[in-house]
């Protein structure tokens, strides 16, 4: 499944280069994760309840033509990796009004329980494993 | 007892007006307050391992001129207020350059424990009290 | 007019209080204005093209109840007085869960060029100085 | 040259995990890259005086160890390519308590003007090119 939730670049997230500052685009990344875990039916914050956090341990951006202040931007996102005791999302960041493609990147998880201890996800909340196994890209 | 904190203004705290983003401010009183413990010799997150949070009930501040990025900037802060359940903290941000007052700001703060309920901070935390009793101006 | 708009609160405006970051509250109230000039059938970025800005000069919040990640939260925004060179807005932000208020603020503004300096706005910009008296609450 | 800028980590910057926020990294990584500059006797401000800006292109950061509210960081700079119309600096962000290696990281720069097209910087800023040359790493 490949999820596209739409949001608007805010003023507070520009800079004085007149663009949106390059590390507001993980902000947006993290609520493209956020919608693609809720359009399954799942809250990301059920899963903290339940005692798992997914803390990033790896990212990457590419930066291709800058987003703008008040710009309608898609959010595209898909699950690229599932293993063991770590996720990866890929995603697209676009600007609405042209569809041009204005960043791509990643963020790789872990499973790890609320004191930052790795957790064996797929055999403790199989249920959330096997949902989000099917919806990988 | 005033304490003056210096820090560097950074480019992710500018916007497209080219200078620094008004919320910003509230982020440099915090660490005003920050560093006006620990020049008590405590620390705000021992407070916190100590079961006692400080959230603030209201803010307030007065922008006159613009901070720009690399500005180099001293955070003046006081203790105001203390009692009861509440503490007030008031600032002054200065462009230390120049000497110009940017902006003046305060914050008002609840004594509240992990479940954001109200603390008798005076009883259960005398010698805290005490030394902030001291400073007050 | 008061105007609302919905939004949700994010994980990166959440601290370690559990609760979202204070100064954030600011960055929604620009939010709302933003588009509460948009429902006017007007573009803030326009403004800025036509070389109006609206820095801030005055602001202020009282928190009541904690905002949380990921909660639906109305943003609702009027127009409360426009004189001379200044504009004032109020807020209330709401959960929308339980239409509980979580905190009510201001803004004050000033219309200025590119270069800082006072507009007299009434006189170069009557269109959107009338459409704005109109829309006082 | 490798250059070291001490910075502590704000409360601002946590988030509910109660760790900093993994995308205030890449704002840590600016502070080191303004620092950087400066110690080689230029502003990066004056860069941009002279028309000369530095959008990132391409980011990425490995999390190995949280940061935490009121860690003194150690930000470790070092530009380790210099070539054409790009320049890629790299990063370690330290605890200074322990001298553990919390992240590292790096941020690719496209050398353009204020209109965001590419400057041939090693020919019209052949000083300042000269001098980044001598302190490759």
């Amino acid at each position: 499944m490949v999820h596209d939730t739409i949001i608007r670049a805010r003023y507070a997230e520009t800079d004085q280069m007149g663009i949106i500052y390059h590390a507001n685009y993980f902000t947006w990344f993290e609520i493209g994760r956020t919608e693609f875990f809720r359009n399954l039916g799942m809250d990301y914050k059920d899963l903290e309840y339940r005692n798992v956090l997914l803390p990033v341990i790896d990212v990457g951006c590419k930066y291709i033509t800058s987003a703008k202040y008040d710009d309608e931007i898609i959010i595209r996102t898909k699950l690229s990796k599932l293993k063991g005791v770590k996720l990866k999302y890929e995603y697209e960041i676009i600007r609405k009004e042209d569809n041009k493609l204005l960043a791509e990147g990643y963020t790789l998880h872990a499973f790890v329980d609320k004191d930052l201890k790795p957790v064996n996800f797929r055999k403790k909340y199989k249920d959330v494993w096997d949902l989000l196994s099917k919806n990988l890209e």
